[in-house]
């Protein structure tokens, strides 16, 4: 508690009772990838700084963060950062190559692969300075609105560690799973073992929710998913919920986003989190029906719907909001934002949001 | 019926019976890309010849087609083809890049580049090499396995028109269905009367089942399918089945593939579409229930289950096999082959799907 008393008071808390399944005024909303490419004032700041150095840099990765909250009246702001600062922190070396994304240029090609990682230990100390970004954040917020932490979900983290690089199919990662089950379980307990620490320190250094993205769900289906993801998401909620309550800080609300999961809604369901995100390719109506009563969804305009005129983004996001109900939601896409996308459009998805889910 | 006299009387048509929803004494079983790369004897044709000449040289297709079931007791042949000749035949220029796969040097970008296209008309002329290879392949594979044609579904080949190379978010393309409502419709509807001629095409030239491939669902929603996408899927079904019907062919069996369609499947067994393929995401129980009971289902190993040992493909298929049942169902992966795939372990696969499907 005495770590919550150095951070002003919420002037704004919609996300977060949203997120603990309290009632609200109106749906909280914010948007996946809402600090990026897609501003301007990112570009500019992008244009004299690495990718890795702005996450890197508290003050930096504060203001990045800050960005759309200065132009649309967001109820989160989501720390600027990126998943791949864990295997970065288990030692293995990434670099953004522009046009193509994060690439490791030595990626995991065999079990033996997994000696050259860091021991976890050093995790927490590495990435020191995310939680520095997140306590400056959080003061820098004055309580206008809930800041999101996050990490990356074992699976999704392995498998960018293998293939090194984005790829549509995920085979040599897949490939590990069936050749290499030992080993696969190994290297995601290594990542689970230091995600938990991660996460645990983003909580203690002023995140209010943790968003886990599981990004490659789409790559796995029921089977793979219950033996190489479902266990380790619930070791991390599990866990990190016991270590915030050891530590004497308030119970955080945790959101899971399986995109592409569509499969594992029921099972996911089954585990602590309160939020679970869906992509645009589930109807909400079924993700309700599949994950019951109690949890809050959160999600899922399609992305590109934001290519669309004014006028039709605010009828997708009326259809929306009439599809998921005002109780129990967090409005957001169901993917990321992309850099070319207009930011008004982004501000007539806020305001649709506000408009039709006030109550 | 006179066309298909003169083809050899078919010893077996254990697939053609199961897509028809006749009893079999086995499931009938094939593997998407089960003619390509991971076959050595494919990589040493292709050696020889660049990728589309392969496609247009009939001689060469039809051996390409028939080398994996000089290997395997397969119960089909697909016709080596690529789903991007419809755009080719429609002017466009594609090129296949190493390590990259196909590209269109010159996509289309904005709605007026319909116009460059060229007219429908001329599509089954231009496609003659495909005919002609279906007819010699039909004729050299002596009625020991079911010979299938395919054509890309109007939303995928439309995808690739955009994009001019894969992309994981198909952001462009969406984006067409998001701004240019109408453009986008007109050019579904060019590309979709380009392929009923195709098809039927194929079915005169000795295709016995036709299988469409919307590979890219995922990237849809419930929304978008049902405005661009289900209406194309249906009037290709509606019009090929008419038109082979006024040609006085027998009636021909129809596969609809939607890969990452998860969320389509009710509203594809609405079609007359007989088989409707599913992708290892979905589980077998849930499909038969969005299907209903007299659609007949294909699938739908994880490809990458082939890189496990054989004991393992062993078992995998098995499960496979009682979720399915035996009845109204067509073995095959969830989606294609992939180049670094060990053939044995596709022999593992096609012996136990005969081994747990026998009555």
């Amino acid at each position: 508690m005495s770590e919550e008393s150095k951070f002003p008071v919420m002037v704004n808390d919609r996300l977060l009772r949203a997120a603990r399944g309290e009632e609200v005024d109106q749906a909280p909303v914010w948007a996946m990838r809402q600090a990026g490419r897609y501003l301007p004032e990112f570009r500019e700041l992008r244009a004299k700084h690495d990718f890795f150095t702005m996450c890197q840099t508290p003050s930096l990765a504060c203001e990045v963060t800050l960005q759309p909250l200065n132009r649309f009246p967001l109820d989160a702001a989501i720390i600027f950062s990126d998943i791949l600062v864990i295997p970065q922190a288990l030692g293995m070396e990434v670099e953004m190559r522009p046009g193509e994304g994060p690439v490791f240029p030595s990626p995991l090609q065999k079990p033996e692969d997994l000696s050259k990682l860091s021991p976890v230990g050093d995790v927490s100390t590495k990435l020191q300075y995310v939680f520095d970004a997140l306590t400056l954040t959080r003061k820098e917020l004055k309580g206008k609105a809930t800041l999101i932490g996050f990490s990356g979900a074992p699976w999704t983290i392995m498998a960018y560690m293998i293939e090194g690089k984005g790829s549509k199919t995920m085979s040599n990662a897949k490939g590990w799973l069936y050749k290499y089950s030992d080993a696969s379980h190994r290297l995601l307990k290594i990542i689970t073992d230091a995600t938990i620490d991660y996460l645990v320190g983003q909580a203690k250094a002023g995140a209010q929710v943790l968003q886990v993205f599981e990004s490659h769900a789409e790559h796995l289906g029921p089977q793979l998913f219950r033996e190489f993801a479902l266990p380790y998401l619930k070791l991390i909620c599990d866990q990190v919920k016991e270590q915030v309550q050891l530590l004497g800080l308030p119970d955080i609300p945790m959101i899971v986003f399986p995109k592409g999961g569509h499969y594992a809604l029921k099972d996911l369901a089954s585990l602590k989190y309160e939020v679970i995100g869906i992509d645009w390719t589930v109807d909400p109506a079924i993700a309700r029906e599949l994950v019951g009563p109690t949890k809050v969804l959160q999600g899922n305009l399609d992305p590109c719907a934001l290519y669309a005129d004014k006028n039709s983004i605010d009828k997708a996001v009326k259809n929306m909001i009439q599809k998921f109900g005002r109780c129990r939601y967090i409005a957001n896409l169901g993917h990321g934002m992309y850099p070319d996308m207009d930011p008004e459009h982004l501000a007539t998805f806020v305001q649709a949001v506000q408009k039709y889910s006030r109550v």
